[in-house]
């Protein structure tokens, strides 16, 4: 299938929510706008930092048509539609086309562990069909699946039987698996780097693209890893990377995604809590991640003078 | 809440399916009379067994009204509603009160595991409020939640928190929870066991009811089971729960939900495959089950003559 | 091979240590005494218990023969010789079986995972060689070894090949695996229960004796629940186990082996503290958990007035 | 402490055993000439690879003494003295350093498993204490420990309680923790990586040193690693790192260390098989492994003509 590939840092974007918990769709274009600002060059939508699996079908539509509309083209959104049901992740997948999406990607389902890859490919390749013309990425993320088969071999074999598989968001820490995929057929695959702490080991193994949640709030210091690397000047790009986990490291003192989000209320761009199951920070939390991040000089990078 | 509590086996029921995935409503009114007929006491609709989490909301809540106008008050009927999405599980519940469920029963929330007990009975809260007139009980299954929080912690806490909660269907293999569960004030909640295979244990330590798959396709068998223990006839107990464990290690075999579903249509109750994630049997293995469950004698359980 | 069978409660002793962490041997006869004069009919020496583990190989002949004279035969005693190193699990064997213990029993090594059922029967077969005319128990414990492989199939094929292996210490949840061990062959190998708090359950499911840390300190209570099932009042079988479960619940609170030993301590038998990497209790925790066991009345099962 | 850092590619090094599973110490010396004659820089015995858990105390001093001996201060000995009693552990350390070994490395305890970070601590100063003039390593393997406790927060407070703690073997996939480590008290720690199939992602993050297993059999491919890496071109470095992970990934194809000593003895260097509980290849699966380690061209890294 032709396709672009993607490259640089695509945000895993979050669902801007009210306090009630309600979708707060308004809040999608300076989201938007931030991001583009910030030197994200894509969007991906209703994954797990979006909490894609948190919000019922129509939601989800709901927060991918106002993406598309908020980005309008000017890069590539892929639109995460896993879901426990095939028949609704079928339906995610065939709206994601009609809404003009550049490319669908989703987990396996979860609740049932798929057992082989074998039923891997079955499961995606039952799921791809409803966008037949839309490139299609997976979306492993075993920490969250509990499916930890052989992703290389479930390329291989699904590349055969999946027309539209173009590619991989790859959210794990193995970088010689990440390496395998990278190289199957000569690249035949667009594999994506998910794992935001670890971009510089991922860039030296040959990543082109990462998708992440941290990128929501740190492109520019992300761009500063990407461009060292570059140069070849690797010890600034470990400065760099270092003070990337050292952010990450701060704000995983408290439940992440509720954190990032209030993080990125302190960016400007109201966000809201989490849903259920997910926890909401108290007041208390969110100023002492507050100070803590002042402290590590988090809101420099962001250019923000708090 | 005054609810009248469970008793006896309550078969976790199957969702028949076409071959081709869909739908058989058609099939729910022979089952339910096969269920009926062979000395079932309740229905579980849409819990694991049932596929639950494998089909849409409006499928579910087809499902959930065919049973509830096969069993036609005949037995109680519980709803499973759990969903990753907790809206769409309040949708669940509340479609479940008007068709006139005698109780809702849920699972937690599982691609985000849940931190902690104060957010499990947040989420549960959240959901039973959607059915405050419905009896309900927690789906405990850590199995495939992935969640093993306190569960005598969380009924303590959410008891005093939900309302409508009346009871737990508790499936794990830990019979000094269930008992603790069992006699939290005074044998508040109804506590229904739900690990088929250890009925036998869990009658000694006071099951009054329980929650089955294989009570589908053997509750004559399991009936023995209680009927023995009832009259002090250990050895006799023993012996058929014995039986009990030699027929699901048979079908255990094969990918245990789709053989249970063949197994039914061996008794003359076509309920189809499963849906994906779960794998389908081959012809060879339905057979090779088939022959299998004839050498251990099972059919005569259900008197029938293949 | 010819053996007695096991009945009643075997302790699986504490091995008492020094404050410093040193053998303790002096303590070893009055806990002896303590635990006949409770209604213990078996010792079970250098297990998880007594830290057997965490001892050279040396102690744990030192400990072992310190238990053969302070019991002098008046009840069986299995030495417990599982080792990550075969080598020193063999020696360990045929000092045991020097010394006259009754029977030898042992873990699988678990630093190295043992990968199926043959591999494993290879690693007792070779184990209990050491000692080929004592009756050899497997002890399985999946929460301590990580090895969860099939226990049926492995007493099935270990009995096959080990001649002297006449039974199992089943240390897990499932009464099911339990019953199909209790069975195999009508009853070839002599099954013995690990599960202090699910004893009830499983002398429904046909136990007939029973290996456990709480026998230490709780002969009497568990000496109730036998004999409240054997006249078959199965409320008071209940209440007795519910006991049991809240004690457990109690030491639960702290680092349990550590507190065990404490509450030994309070019972008048010095048994020191553990060694690393276990942890020590704070003199205040040792004085919480002496009033939290109060507040439950746990002194009168032993007719002690503190 | 004064002490001089690691650099390059510490083997591993495997432990020469006959068929019948004796030690075969005369194996060691070629061992030890094949390492240092491939650009081996220091060794690292009685590891996971070398069994070291499998064997006896004795055993493993008799082992280490060989290493030093054969090795004769050429390059860096680190002696592994890990072992469930910290007794034992404590001996070997004793021994190493008496024998003149560079550095001492240990696992922690695992069957046990420890609880928390300061108890970590406890353990690893009992037992380096042992050797307080010798150069400590922790050695952080959780997939064979089952302990994931916070190793960033081990290494700050172990480093200010330890004298003799100078650094870390990690041998997981995690390259932010591996940097934070790294640059604690601005690079206060000789933090060496554990991951032979993920070198190239390690340089990047700054490793400057590396032990494992397959530099036993391949460092000429390792160096070229480096070296790639070192002058800048990455798409050569990540070639070779390919070709170690499909070298690896044809190994795993069968039990692994076992695997590998059949692949030293094709390079001359008879180590026999692995003790239980590892399995050993049959010849069949050996003469697969050498067909399938052909067909990737493998002997030609070291100028093995077969």
């Amino acid at each position: 299938m032709q396709h672009e590939r993607l490259s640089g840092l695509i945000a895993a974007t979050y669902t801007p929510l009210k306090t009630n918990g309600d979708l707060n769709l308004d809040q999608i274009p300076p989201l938007v706008d931030h991001l583009l600002g910030s030197g994200v060059t894509g969007m991906y939508v209703c994954g797990s930092t979006g909490e894609g699996m948190s919000l019922s079908t129509g939601e989800r539509k709901q927060v991918t048509g106002a993406f598309m509309q908020a980005v309008n083209r000017r890069v590539p959104v892929i639109v995460q539609v896993g879901h426990n049901s095939l028949a609704d992740a079928r339906d995610l997948a065939q709206h994601a086309a009609e809404v003009g999406a550049d490319a669908v990607s989703a987990t396996c389902p979860s609740y049932f562990k798929v057992s082989d890859v074998p039923t891997l490919v079955d499961c995606m390749a039952d799921l791809a069909s409803a966008a037949p013309d839309t490139p299609f990425y997976y979306y492993h993320i075993p920490s969250l699946t509990g499916s930890s088969l052989d992703i290389v071999d479930f390329m291989r074999r699904g590349g055969d039987r999946i027309g539209n598989m173009v590619g991989l968001k790859y959210t794990d820490t193995k970088l010689h698996e990440f390496l395998e995929c990278l190289t199957i057929d000569d690249g035949r695959f667009d594999i994506v780097w998910g794992c935001d702490e670890m971009l510089l080991g991922a860039l030296a193994t040959g990543a082109n693209a990462a998708i992440g949640s941290t990128y929501n709030i740190a492109a520019p210091l992300y761009r500063q890893i990407i461009d060292a690397f570059t140069r070849g000047d690797m010890n600034a790009a470990r400065q760099h990377q270092l003070r990337s986990v050292q952010m990450i490291r701060t704000i995983y003192q408290f439940p992440f995604h509720p954190a990032m989000k209030e993080v990125l209320g302190m960016l400007g761009i109201e966000c809201g809590p989490c849903r259920l199951p997910q926890k909401r920070l108290s007041p208390g939390d969110t100023n002492r991640l507050m100070e803590d991040l002042q402290a590590i000089d988090f809101f420099s990078i962001n250019g923000v003078v708090l």
